[in-house]
């Protein structure tokens, strides 16, 4: 592969299936109703192997619906657009390396399908990658919400960071 | 870029600096002494605003020193070697897309140069991203260990998972 050693290239494994075709939303909200899962490409399915005894999991996918490159190094979050933070500080799909990253429940695993519990992708996303998620790794009880977790009532902000609607 | 459409190029926006030039644990043990860090590009260096004021991230780097590509699909874990397991279903670093991911601490950020609890990777390694943790979206208190927590004594299974040497 002609490219510096600076570059790293990445084949997908598989996708992602959800109900966003046209448009997904920041978060999840728990209760979405629809069918989410990961297909891997069946060579891939041997892979999964004892992945089912763990509950939750990490997915890591191209965010390949952002064309924006190169990215802004700053940006306003769309739930709090008056605050301006850097990129590494957020969870925004317009990175410098658009990949994305989700913890989600391993519902069920057949084959090469995972269904899971909701994620916010769009249907179609290209998988790069599934980790177990490890609970003395990878749990943090005391993690904060850095800038977000300033607007005071944290119930309100859970509605945000869950992508859940309602009125302010 | 002439690559099919599966294939996605990421590019490396700094380097993990750590004690481990020859080997690399696990994982890390939490009183590893050493300075751990990861100093981004300086052009990169506006998205790190306002991440100090998270307790935690993600890291995501290429596993550049990890040769052995195609990945094999089964593996027995090094701590367990009477066990067989999915590659999906491990931390592993010989996978089929090479992608590290830590959750670590935010010690300190000043210009390039994030001060970072220990990370179980070489010194050198290639960043490909950085995101905030956030508590309600990444903390999982009810997560497991799957198949690695079948092993009974949580203290022991501990010792494996943080990578802290002791006698068996």
């Amino acid at each position: 592969m002609p490219l510096p050693q600076s570059y790293h290239v990445h084949r997908s494994i598989g996708l992602i299936r959800t109900p966003y075709t046209r448009q997904a939303p920041y978060q999840p909200p728990a209760a979405e109703a629809g069918d989410f899962k990961i297909v891997l490409e069946p060579r891939f399915a041997e892979g999964l192997y004892m992945l089912d005894t763990f509950k939750y999991m990490y997915v890591l996918y191209a965010l390949d619906r952002i064309y924006v490159q190169p990215a802004s190094l700053r940006l306003r979050p769309p739930w709090m657009p008056d605050r301006e933070v850097g990129v590494f500080a957020s969870r925004s799909p317009r990175r410098p390396n658009p990949i994305g990253l989700s913890v989600v429940e391993i519902l069920e695993i057949a084959g090469n399908v995972i269904r899971i519990s909701p994620i916010d992708a769009f249907d179609g996303t290209p998988v790069l990658d599934i980790k177990p998620y490890l609970n003395l790794l990878d749990a943090k009880p005391d993690a904060n919400y850095g800038w977000a977790g300033d607007q005071g009532d944290s119930e309100h902000l859970a509605l945000h960071i869950k992508g859940i609607p309602h009125k302010h």
